[in-house]
């Protein structure tokens, strides 16, 4: 067991996942003859992020965890998804920029320091920390919450979406 | 790194962070006057468990997870939890039961066969991926799914609440 078994092989596999469950929202908008941006702009509650926020979180916790594990830079994206296709596209740079990362190039990384600054304070985690009480955590709220906010307004997905085909 | 570190210690951390959000939950129940029972039994689709089953399932999945690849028993509940008191003490209890669970006792197990039987059909794994495409990727879901239910009902949460204070 490696680090990367437990870190870019599970970050790919969710963003995969997610691509196929919005998959299935665009589907159902256009079965319910409903403007995408309705799916795209639903929330569980008014003070938490919508539909395409959650997506845009889940690559922002995906490329840092791996840029920050491999000692690469995290590539910066606009944030300015509007669309399906869109959220897609930001989905599979994410995917491709994990991908180009090597087993190799997480050697030692879980004993790195990785600091954090949130809202100005700064958070220290070892890099096996920052994966596992942070990066893991936020990318599995992020996704769940993305297929809680789709089940909420009809759309039908089951556990298996979530969870991938291949297990 | 060994398996016990993305296992067992995440496991614990999750099932604490659990029983915190539960917590707010009750609180929310006595300030709005309400039954315990209508948070208990608020989901957030007629076809999505109700809270209670969400927490029984986290602990399940934990439970399951720890025995599975530690060789021992998985312990049974009864799955009869009506209050919040009843949910506490089973995620107190499943918290017993993994911390008496020692690095030693996975040596290896991330290389063991596990065998799950969902509907009548058997899912063959390593123990590695066993952990991390079934019983982490539940656990996580579960959990938020929880989180959901009480944000979307108005229980004052934050995203702290879930991570856990000690990062």
């Amino acid at each position: 067991m490696n680090l990367y078994d437990v870190s870019i092989a599970p970050l790919v596999r969710n963003l995969q996942n997610l691509k196929h469950i919005l998959q299935q929202g665009e589907l159902y908008a256009e079965q319910k003859k409903v403007e995408p941006e309705v799916i795209l702009n639903s929330r569980l509650s008014i003070d938490m992020y919508p539909l395409t926020r959650q997506v845009q979180l889940v690559s922002d916790m995906s490329k840092g965890a791996g840029a920050r594990l491999a000692g690469l830079e995290i590539p910066q994206y606009a944030d300015d998804e509007t669309s399906f296709e869109m959220l897609y596209a930001r989905i599979d740079k994410t995917i491709d920029f994990l991908s180009q990362i090597q087993p190799a190039q997480l050697e030692g990384a879980e004993s790195k320091e990785v600091v954090l600054t949130i809202r100005k304070i700064d958070l220290t985690f070892t890099g096996l920390d920052y994966l596992q009480k942070w990066a893991m955590p936020n990318v599995y709220f992020h996704i769940t919450t993305a297929y809680n906010i789709l089940r909420h307004i009809g759309v039908p997905l089951g556990k298996t979406d979530y969870l991938g085909q291949k297990r």
